[in-house]
């Protein structure tokens, strides 16, 4: 158990990301942090094989937004557990989240951070089983 | 009971499109029928409002696919059941298909069709009851 | 497999009567019909033990309604599978429906009748087979 | 991020509100107690708006139940999550719980509380994001 | 659309088999049938690839049992959708089915077995999608 | 609440025991551990009516596996819980787990095991409440 469980989060807010990166390591999870959607897409690039999971906020304050970036890991990776977090895009989950990925609004606490992530790799393994 | 329960078909491959028209059929639905994702958009932009439920092929022909179309409809309808058909595409769904979406690959049979359809609308009114 | 699977149909209106007994017939289902929720009490007292699923319509025209028709069947058959059928009631499943019971809007068809009562039938046995 | 999540949490008891206050402290939410069904629905009138979920033992030593609380809530609230904590009433949850609640029975533990009110907020947003 | 969908059927009462039957037909399904666990075995060697879903009596009259006959499938077509029909070994389910399979108690109706295996169909393309 | 939940821990490798024990005390669960499938089942047999769940790792080091532990025990406790951990062996859980268990891949992180025990408690009353 010397391996661990690597979680990538993409947040723009400091203080959001506070949350998220505490919830994190509350759960036992590490976790890679990187601030906007272009970052994220080269993290994904250069060390996919290391994500476990993704959490995402929606707007990150540049084009491309959380929408766009659990595509592309998806893309790359179809199995990756997805959470968004979002203040107020709740309602373009429906259209422009991807399957499978649990969304929570702001505010949040950490113990649905961390439930969200354990309870999606939880449901994994039926996939992977069954592969 | 006079009103009926009417279900966007979009394919443009007859065969599939008599399955899917003789399977809604057999359940009950009326159906509205386009052989493109042009059509489709059109189509949802005069008669979206009845509109209950949305089944496409992914490969359309075009440059639009049916992910593009589930996309268009959910952002009018957020809570569309929608139900894709796909020869080959099951594997781009994790990262470009809608939330809440059945994906049925071919061949296929009515059951199929119908179960995708119904099960959705079945779970639809929780949504309608909670809004 | 001479024995019948029985579904308790209650409703006080002609024509959505039709539809859900054709769908029950369509599906394989025998039915008990009644019109009123106070019958559908006296059934469920007299030949209960013969229910194996309910569907009943919310509206019915007199005091008690089918939230305390279920309620009643439930009390009496804690796993027995329940299916509303409504017309503008179903912001009301939130705080009056059982659990795990499917709420349909009007207009409908007959494969969602079919599909609700199989569905709850089909899930029942993991609750007889932990009991 | 300075917002709360705030749980309404009804009990008559004074150990069990312990482990239920201080599970909800442990996962990071806010929370307003109450002893009496009688005061649960008093602070729902008043300040129901701030409510994000509601954890109510059954039994409260008084003519309302828990039963009673939640119904009273979702009708003010309908896609409030709902957790029932009991020790002798489960077998009334299918007959009086309300939908997409959850019943944890006694004794449990602090994990069971967390997991539940996280899991059903993290459900929560696809109602929302949909209507 | 030429191909079919075809559905492993595995029973010795001759009544339940032509209820099976019928339904796998009424649904458009295609059907091999054997009458024994050994029957079973020696038909998902020689046709296994052509099996997309099994649907098999518990009780075969044999040593073998429909549990046997389901586990030995599922070690050869991980992803296969698996239905129990049972007169009188519901409770071995949670020790001896395996995971994701729906259980049918006798008497049971048609459309109890195409809805059981249209829905778990309709499932699976998540799993390939994902793998 | 003097009373506790208790779970039996199944595993014979130090770190990965270390790792669940204090994931278990974390989220407020009592412990029994064993490090072999044979002292499970003796352990079952003398004290199964206090096990309110099951953690196995699937490779226990000897001719017994996690799937035969996990076997017995619902055959004493139809309801029980059941997670399994395991390295090397996901794939053999489509045909060898049991119905509604929960796989968990190495390496995992203690917020995934109490995730999984804790859902698995939260859903188990609606069995109880309905039989």
């Amino acid at each position: 158990m010397s391996e661990s469980v690597c979680v990538f989060v993409v947040d723009d807010e400091a203080l959001v990301l506070l949350t998220i990166e505490h919830a994190m390591e509350d759960g036992g999870f590490d976790h890679k942090t990187v601030l906007s959607a272009e970052d994220a897409l080269t993290l994904l690039e250069k060390e996919g094989e290391t994500c476990r999971a993704l959490v995402t906020d929606v707007n990150l304050g540049g084009k491309l937004t959380g929408w766009d970036v659990a595509r592309s890991a998806r893309e790359q990776l179809p199995t990756l557990p997805v959470v968004y977090v979002t203040g107020d895009s709740a309602h373009e989950w429906a259209a422009h989240g991807v399957p499978n990925s649990v969304l929570i609004s702001k505010p949040f606490v950490a113990a649905q951070i961390v439930n969200a992530v354990a309870g999606l790799l939880n449901t994994e393994p039926s996939l992977s089983a069954a592969s």
